[in-house]
């Protein structure tokens, strides 16, 4: 079979972008080159909905939430981070090897964070310098409430809001300003629709103010204080990605003609789709609040560890996800975030459908997953949306 | 004209290498991957000529010489660094900013560290722990004898030897073992004809032996200690640079190809047929002892500032290197490291020489250039030497 990718990250890169990114390489001190960083930039702005600067980094998106901890907050620091999965307690655990003082809020894996227990711990804790929250937690597939965490934090002068948007950005509607987000971090392989290798982050007016004249963990290629009086430049402060910095030219270029409203609409409408598919299929849905990236199945009665992905893998050539630590062998997940459209959702449920029966699951009318979602599928059908 | 790069990095990227990166992107927990990381890491080891563990990371050079620091040395450890450079420069100021102790030797931009300055430094030093150097310090086109230094490192059993080979590994032969280096840095996007976006490091045994137990300088991402756990299991620790990564398994199958020896002879061919090319000219170059990556030229009496290099850019469409910092304004720099061959040499004097004459410099005979290099390249020309 052909090669499917239906994972949350690295996602499918459009072919027009493979195509610009697999032109001669151009230099990076070039009129060429000044334009599209500044075209990137203008981009940035527009997908972020945002007037922050937005930085870029040649990392992933882990590597510029440490560069936004190292450049942000002092040694010593307290910052809340909240549990809930893998990456909601990386960055805990990352605030600790950094030398920072993580609080940490557990929450069990699936469930959203209870905002008033936030809200307690900052009580306790006035002197607290940021609070860290996942908006969509991938390895779960849980949308966090950092909106309502967001109006508490802004009303602290002394505390910035931090916010793993990295497979959020470019799904649904997040905007730095209006959900009171300090900062912002993203990925490019994820909604961002680019291979990995890029990192990106939007800053606040606040936390500039709040950084300033403090230590900091020192750091020298993480450091997004010199890569914003580069961009003041037009530049960055190291070599930077050329050939994704293309490419995210030709990304941004298509999601300005697909236009935000309907990414987010059609983003919406895969993740609805995909669970009422999966539920046609009397199949549990893992998280408590769904997110529009990915969905967390529980695996069914009966059928074991990673069979799902595993078959999948191996007899459809088609990549999805299984559970991560705590939830290792215990889910699967599909995702349906970046270049991803009605016809891969009804792809992918297929392709579910018959490997589940082989691996003697058969709770469900062959079918009946594609019955479900295609009614909501349906107005994708439209012309004027092709990309 | 059509687009030219001559310029030490970015370098160009061989289109069969631009083609493979172009394919659909695959997940990097997939069979397919494995292969492509394994071949990777089989070709790193041939490249480095190390039996060492070679480490790969989503950063440039900068940001993987920021993990060694980080990984291998404790707060306030003694490190001598060597300016002489832009680079050399940078890992001082590098060491500074992460907390270690720089002692800095002080080198004028062009010429090469005297070893004995360096042996006397150590011997008042003896709780020094790191000694950095450059080995072909590209913003002044010097090789440094990173050999000499290496000898009396390693009769130091607390002292290890960190090199920056980034526009070394892959023009030259420089060997870990061999040359008594404890970590030897490189990047993608020079010698080895990728895009930005990877750093490499091999790492000695006794650096790893060095590092256990003491206090580090705390890093999240960038940690060898967490990538070298994660290759003994055939992966990197976060997503990894999957597009690139394959583009690398397919320039090190060029290499292999042309095999070391001929990678080697090749540049040394283009380095001496450019350095007899602008003497040729009358030009007078920069370098004490050149580096085979790229040659840096006097300005001639009379050709003001970046007039070289602008009027190559505005003109012919064709970019090489103006001076950094002390020296901007006063050099140019045109780099032969890479995928790069004979005629490309010929076509880049031939440049020159005019754009030299449309800024006032007329003080050679018209083709001197081309005349004096091209014997020097002549043994290029010879079957089953196409790429």
């Amino acid at each position: 079979m052909k090669y499917r990718l239906l994972a949350p990250g690295p996602t499918p890169v459009p072919d027009r972008v493979l195509a610009k990114m697999s032109l001669p390489i151009k230099h990076h001190r070039t009129p060429y080159f000044a334009d599209v960083f500044k075209a990137c930039q203008v981009g940035l702005k527009w997908l972020f909905q945002t007037e922050y600067d937005v930085l870029t980094t040649v990392t992933s998106g882990t590597g510029i939430f440490e560069a936004a901890f190292r450049s942000l907050l002092s040694p010593n620091d307290k910052v809340i981070t909240i549990g809930g999965g893998k990456f909601g307690e990386r960055w805990g655990d990352m605030a600790e090897q950094l030398g920072l003082t993580p609080i940490r809020v557990d929450v069990p894996w699936g469930q959203c964070v209870d905002v008033k227990s936030v809200a307690q711990k900052l009580k306790e804790n006035p002197d607290v310098r940021a609070v860290v929250c996942v908006a969509s937690e991938t390895s779960t597939g849980v949308r966090h409430d950092y909106e309502g965490l967001g109006e508490i934090i802004a009303e602290n002068p002394e505390c910035i809001f931090m916010v793993d948007a990295i497979t959020a950005l470019g799904v649904w509607d997040i905007s730095p300003e209006r959900d009171n987000i300090d900062v912002l971090v993203s990925g490019s392989q994820k909604g961002m629709m680019l291979p990995p290798g890029l990192g990106f982050a939007s800053v606040s007016d606040k936390a500039w103010t709040m950084s300033e004249g403090r230590a900091r963990c020192a750091g020298y290629y993480l450091d997004l204080h010199k890569e914003r009086k580069a961009l003041a430049k037009g530049q960055s402060a190291y070599t930077s990605g050329v050939t994704l910095m293309i490419g995210l030219e030709e990304v941004l270029s298509m999601m300005q003609r697909e236009g935000l409203q309907n990414i987010f609409e059609r983003h919406a409408r895969l993740a609805r789709a995909t669970r009422v598919g999966m539920q046609a299929l009397n199949l549990k849905l893992l998280a408590e609040k769904p997110s529009d990236s990915v969905t967390s199945v529980w695996n069914p009665e009966g059928v074991r560890d990673d069979a799902v992905n595993k078959g999948l893998r191996d007899r459809a050539n088609l990549t999805i996800a299984g559970g991560q630590e705590a939830l290792k062998g215990k889910i699967f997940r599909v995702a349906h975030l970046g270049h991803y459209d009605e016809l891969d959702v009804l792809t992918g449920l297929s392709a579910i459908e018959i490997v589940l029966k082989q691996e003697g699951y058969s709770n469900f009318t062959p079918g009946a997953s594609i019955a479900a979602a295609s009614p909501i599928l349906e107005p994708g059908f439209a012309e004027g949306r092709h990309v």
